[in-house]
């Protein structure tokens, strides 16, 4: 991009510090802040961009680009071992240097050099150093040179400052150092034993890459099952993929203390059902926490460290809503950088609009309204299997007083692009249709080489098109899409007994 | 399915030859042909089919599963290959027994026992034997067990005869003895030098497997690009993968003669440009011949050997429309396998209808018409890269008359997710909005590991989910389906370009 940077001007001010106005202030320079800011740039506003830490965030060092760069490796030895033929052809397991190689590359050893050439690419004034609200429109900016600066926004402030992992308040834990996704995902050595508490998404993906590359890995899941907002068959396969790879997955436990006598060296884990675990490392994978406790919530009559609830259009709520904006994690919408990134690209169109003096359009999947947020929230986790789901579950389909039709095919025999994909293939897959509607409200998928398939899913929960409908979508002889053909003909057989 | 068999009854006749009626007679029993009877059986109607080869037809055994079958060990290896880490965990080229050995297996050894008891267990009457209409809703059959048999159909006759490889009409080529799809698909022995005649679909993925399995292999294509029935970059980039695998691609170039004295041993293959090839078998892949020149055409007033005529609901254009049925490769109409299945869903609800005095929904997309036939074909190649398209090109489309906004983004450094999924990733991927509908009429995708995408676009064209709607249909991060974010991003960018 080659947008000029827009004129900067000075407002008056009774401040000693520095001071600097802008259209649009953005506080966190991740993905979210990013995108934000561009949508803002390239409606010609004037945007500051302020980064405590990396240009690029959580997701872009210690989230999903190094934990995907560090699994892709394992996934694919996994996919050619399940290949007769190709099976013969691999004769090791992988190269952890040579991923951890690939993981420094893709994280460009966490130097933001080329990040926040970006952000000055588009035009935007990149600043770094730690943001704080300070009253209506107002940020101050402790930069990293020891300033302290007082920027105004004319039109529009957005946080995107995201979440830290949240570690549990139980005895010893502060001495064992836990790993948190930050050392999941940066660490080059691999301890011989790791314990993995939580079996939501950064969970079982960390499980999965560990183990591939060589720790004896232990899951421990407080629930019954893994992956709990996806569909209980989901968490099923994956459970019993993990258990194949090596894992132990251990259910109904929690941790109740860690021990780890003068912070290094083996830990002592202790269950809540009485045993103990002797691991190298631990890595809580539990929760997430918004950065909102220091960033000046309260000059706005906010609350420090709870999450911002906001509108559609991902305006806060309360008496801010003409200026302060909440993009990704720390909205708590759903915790997922795509969809912190559509937010971006939704709230960006409504600062666009607003600062032109356009009405917004509030209309339901408009373009200043984060509609799928509530509706169509996609989610792939790169597991072997891998699992993948849009929209509500069987479960919160009904909770949400739907009356549905549950259709369940197995992904195996009956679609023979699976079998090509991976001899023995065993895999699942469920759609939620809304009666009424007669649309899907969701659907899911686990099993090898499904990730891709899930966006044929998003797009008919997003724009509801009926079933009658995706009759006419025809999926492709042989690709594991197929799946959708069983899908509909089983939908069709239900729908075909409840007639007279 | 356990459906019980349906009540044969005998219908009087003059013929000396046995008789029978049946609701439905099939000629075929492909997946198409499968398909239609078990559709039919589902309504109540009894169904006789008739085989004179393979129940399974062309596809089980020297089409799509073996094809697929011995490309994807191939493809598996050199996906990890591509991925840092897992790559050193490669120390051989594919195994070609292995790859033998699995081929044999998904075609059950040219043994359709299976398939066959699959035609019993909906309860339909196998017949094997060389089918031929004998006059109005009359078929006779000449039985492997050299009998007559003169069946009657009730309510109508399904032709599902599927089509043949077309050789050249070329000196040489019947003494050289050249593979088409089937040697291609039933051989157990690699050719050291081969020769590939023809760039479509079975051309370009032979190419790739036989590469794949050792052979040197020369592709030859009539036209200047491969694949020409996709965008040119499809085409494009498969030569190039092609290439970097090894094979020798030469593009507009024609055979002219074979040599291959004695009918074995080397064969020369003679270019319309004077160059001479030097190879031990050549597969010609130049296209299809209707299997309708042996079926009795001439009995209903239809030539014999010509593609058959058929309206949206796949009834025989002309004087036979209330009673002759053609589908799959036989009717033109897109030969494919899943196409085919779909006009045998689509058939098979029509047939029922009328059978029970029902009148047929004559509207577009409706359950009795194969609306997807003319406007949302897919089509997946799975050579590597893969290629990927569906519904129109944009040459297509402005031929056709649409007024079109031609969207394209390379599929690389943008797309996070492919990056993941093969470092230094090169793909590219375009749609075609139709700019007074506001929804894709097209679109393409070339890459490793595209397959699974396409069938999110097939769902858009087909459903016509207008581009701003699209917007709202969220893509994983980080997953190749990404390019779709890039795909709306530019298309919205060009959008906001025409604006004053």
């Amino acid at each position: 991009m080659d947008t000029p940077v827009g004129p900067r001007e000075q407002s008056e001010s009774t401040d000693s510090a520095a001071q600097d106005s802008y259209d649009v202030i953005v506080l966190g320079a991740g993905p979210v802040g990013q995108n934000v800011a561009a949508r803002a740039r390239a409606a010609g506003l004037t945007v500051a961009v302020i980064e405590r830490e990396l240009v690029g965030g959580e997701c872009s060092y210690w989230g999903c680009i190094p934990s995907k760069s560090l699994l892709r490796p394992v996934i694919a030895v996994a996919d050619a071992r399940r290949v007769d033929g190709a099976r013969e052809a691999v004769s090791s397991p992988v190269s952890v240097q040579g991923v951890f190689g690939r993981r420094d590359r893709y994280v460009t050893l966490w130097d933001d050099t080329g990040q926040a050439n970006g952000i000055k690419e588009i035009g935007a004034e990149l600043i770094r150093g730690h943001a704080r609200l300070h009253g209506t429109r107002r940020v101050a900016v402790a930069t990293s040179d020891d300033e302290l600066v007082v920027l105004t926004a004319r039109h529009a402030v957005a946080v995107c400052t995201g979440s830290t992992a949240t570690l549990p308040d139980i005895p010893g834990v502060s001495q064992a150092r836990p790993w948190t996704n930050r050392k999941a995902t940066d660490s080059s050595e691999v301890p011989a034993g790791l314990a993995v508490v939580g079996a939501g998404g950064v969970g079982v993906e960390m499980a999965t890459a560990w183990q591939g590359l060589g720790s004896r890995v232990t899951l421990l899941a407080r629930g019954h099952g893994l992956l709990p907002r996806m569909e209980p068959f989901v968490g099923e396969l994956v459970a019993q993929g993990l258990t194949d790879a090596g894992v132990d997955v251990r259910t109904g436990v929690s941790v109740t203390e860690l021990r780890r006598p003068g912070g290094a060296g083996p830990v002592t884990v202790t269950l809540d059902n009485g045993t103990e675990l002797h691991v190298d490392e631990v890595l809580f994978a539990t929760g997430r926490t918004p950065n909102t406790a220091d960033i000046g919530l309260e000059t706005v009559d906010l609350t420090p460290g709870s999450w911002l609830d906001v509108d559609d259009s991902c305006r806060v709520t309360g008496t801010h809503n003409d200026w302060l904006y909440a993009l990704g994690d720390v909205n708590h919408r759903a915790l997922l950088t795509h969809q912190g990134k559509y937010q971006a690209r939704i709230a960006g169109a409504a600062i666009a609009a607003a600062a032109a003096g356009r009405r917004l359009d509030r209309t339901p999947w408009s373009a200043h309204v984060a509609t799928a947020d509530s509706h169509a929230v996609p989610q792939v986790f790169f597991t072997d299997p891998e699992a993948a789901a849009v929209g509500l579950t069987a479960h919160e389909a009904e909770r949400a007083g739907y009356r549905v039709r549950v259709v369940d095919v197995n992904i195996g025999e009956s679609v023979p692009g699976a079998n090509f994909y991976a001899d023995g293939y065993t895999g699942r897959a469920r759609i939620v249709v809304d009666l009424d509607g007669g649309y899907l409200v969701g659907a899911a998928f686990v099993g090898p080489g499904i990730s891709e398939l899930l966006h044929s899913a998003t797009v008919a929960v997003a724009a509801r098109v009926p079933v009658d409908r995706l009759w006419h979508a025809v999926p492709c002889f042989p690709t594991i899409s197929e799946v959708w053909l069983r899908l509909m003909e089983a939908n069709r057989d239900l729908q075909e007994e409840r007639r007279p």
